[in-house]
């Protein structure tokens, strides 16, 4: 018997009527002869039912009893989806983050796991039961309940893929798999079969909020194969896999189109080109904690340098504020920022080997005529800011120019991802 | 520095605004110099919105997981007061029984406490924290989650303040105190300021429901002084002691009068005064797991005896069946029933040492010719059976005639004890 480890968020257990429908999946993997451990979230809602409680005591609630409060949601979930699954004649136990040790540094509400203890699962698992463990939680060293943060429920179920050895770790949400991009945007986007973990990583951080980066992390470091599946209907959905070379009939070249209309961009103009400038203008950005995305800079003929970023659209006022107050210091002739813009990013790790993909991607959006603010290269990516109005536009283009177009062929995956959809805790 | 163990109970703990409430209370108590560790049940409700969660999925919940689901409820109040807490200034931990290792047997839902590791709280309190600990709460040894049933907070609280060695284990409820029977029927019911263990268990079992017998046995086997006091407004409440002899003034007499609507009689007529008479019928009412209340038999001139007895009104109707079915082979005359019969007790530690106590109950319901349909003693109380309509008229009687009426005063307590009030968990 080999081991699959499901997960289902907080949407998919949101009602009594939910959790029963998930039972019977979860009954129907046992009788095609694999062993379950099931790691759920809290019931849709619960936890900011919770947090609003807390906050109506303290505006910043105390992290540790934060923790005690929040883990509360997901223990109601595991006793209820236990008893759905014994009604369903399926032998059936819990446990929270604590009664399996799921061990976690210190850090409240957002922990990190280091260890698991899977002794009693293993037990378990052989006396034929299935084992419902809650996401999202653990315990420290001092036996101090914490929280591993907003989907942490995803980590934990890698975690525990990891730590038993499981076959795959399926994500159940209320999407059917990662697409090529966002299907509201491009209706012909395709749910890709097989995706790398490195371009997941780059889709996920990219916009495409499918699965917490954290945990695609966490399958990557242990190589747990990860399968995105829809949790009301039934299949294949989008396999996460820690190697595709052996599964590939021919090199992928795009995976997917990922977009972000979160951004915001400033421009730092005419500050003169020496070291250290760079740190000059974001270090005092950095220590309002405000995180900076793309960074551009071009060196000028003149010994001066525009030196543009992006921030999240939310953080845009007050970056320009720090920055105007310090434009003098930098000797800059003149500050700008624009906060209708957007981020378009090609993601593919065909893209190590092929050259010319760049110059593709720039002709078929000056095809369209949309014009290109700010360009930033990876490995595997190439992000490129516009207007927000072309965001469609130029992701629909982008979309057919690299063949992405169409519906998906089962083993096909001879070209590319991107994705879709969202997740709670 | 000395120890004081509080419990709030559900109501005590409804909301935001009560939580913030008590918390303003555990300071003073910590400001007049005493250590606290306070116990808290599941916000009023919310115990029984889990419930009706469980028994949508399964009509009898597995119990195992029913305890996983209900302790929550607990869980999710000790967070809040704990925030509550140091949001007014004190520092605060909250623990869930598995934390604090309250272990108990295995019998979910109505487990008994078999030990408390209390290092985790001593070194909490030596640390100048205010503990709180959920109640109802506990772990068995291989560490599933149990609970102690409801009322079962009462019995967490004792026992801590046992293990502790606190001074006292004060129980706050929406009650001020025990009085001497039900204000709402007698308007001059007295706050009684003490009691023994033995009156409060002969009252809580006789229909006064201000403590949980069980925690009130507990209290008595270790010795540990419990204090009934109000949740919402200040002052003295009622002590229940384990040896009054020290503090009396003079032999209290009676403690109070208390009362239960929901009796029901049967009468068996004419049975064989033979040894196994009483066993044979019932034997047969036991085996249907209906409690009995009051006995009485009398031996008849002709060799017959008339056997009466008593039961919950919600079981008469079943009662009556299984005796009517088996009248014949006890070669019974007959058979009857009464469903609108009230029992009044008389209770008193002072029973013990004076005499004429019953001549004097029964004259002063003579007199208001309430006419006595049964009667039953034991070494501290004197129950009779009376019409359901004369209930109000016997226990004011009873009251006025054994001077339990008027004022309480400070230190006074030359007479005597009853109850009043609701319990939650």
């Amino acid at each position: 018997m080999s081991l699959i480890v499901q997960k289902f968020g907080g949407t998919s257990v949101g009602s009594v009527d939910r959790i029963e429908h998930i039972a019977a999946r979860i009954g129907n993997t046992r009788e095609r002869g694999d062993d379950v451990v099931v790691v759920v979230s809290a019931m849709g809602g619960e936890t900011d039912r919770l947090i609003r409680l807390a906050q109506g005591i303290q505006e910043h609630p105390d992290p540790r009893e934060l923790d005690v409060l929040l883990s509360t949601g997901e223990q109601v979930t595991i006793a209820l989806l236990a008893m759905a699954l014994q009604a369903n004649g399926c032998i059936a136990r819990s446990y929270t983050g604590h009664q399996v040790h799921i061990r976690t540094d210190s850090v409240h509400t957002r922990a990190r796991i280091v260890h698991i203890d899977d002794q009693r699962i293993r037990a378990d698992l052989e006396a034929g039961r299935v084992v419902v463990v809650a996401g999202f939680q653990g315990v420290d060293e001092g036996g101090n309940i914490t929280t591993l943060g907003r989907g942490g429920s995803d980590t934990t179920a890698v975690a525990l893929a990891a730590a038993l050895g499981a076959r795959e770790c399926q994500i159940h949400t209320d999407v059917d798999g990662v697409y090529t991009t966002d299907p509201r945007v491009v209706p012909e986007a395709r749910r890709l079969e097989v995706l790398t973990f490195e371009e997941m990583l780059e889709l996920a951080s990219l916009g495409a909020k499918v699965l917490q980066i954290r945990s695609v992390e966490f399958a990557s470091k242990y190589g747990v194969p990860l399968r995105v599946l829809s949790s009301f209907e039934d299949g294949p959905g989008t396999l996460i896999a820690p190697d595709l070379e052996d599964n590939r009939m021919e090199q992928p070249l795009i995976s997917g189109v990922a977009f972000n209309r979160d951004e915001a961009k400033i421009t730092v103009m005419g500050v003169q080109d020496r070291p250290g400038v760079a740190f000059s203008i974001l270090g005092p950005v950095a220590d309002e904690n405000i995180e900076v995305d793309m960074i551009v800079q071009n060196t000028g003929a003149d010994g001066t340098t525009d030196f543009t970023f992006t921030v999240h659209r939310n953080d845009f006022a007050r970056t320009l504020q720090i920055v105007e107050e310090r434009r003098l210091q930098w000797g800059a002739s003149g500050v700008t920022g624009d906060d209708r813009i957007v981020k378009i990013s090609l993601v593919g790790v065909g893209m190590r080997s092929h050259a010319g993909i760049a110059s593709r991607m720039f002709r078929a959006l000056a095809a369209e005529s949309i014009n290109i603010q700010m360009i930033s290269t990876s490995e595997i990516k190439i992000s490129v800011v516009v207007e927000e109005k072309y965001l469609e536009l130029g992701v629909r283009a982008l979309h057919t120019a690299f063949g992405l177009d169409g519906n998906v062929v089962a083993g096909d995956r001879s070209q590319s991802p991107g994705g879709s959809g969202r997740r709670g805790s």
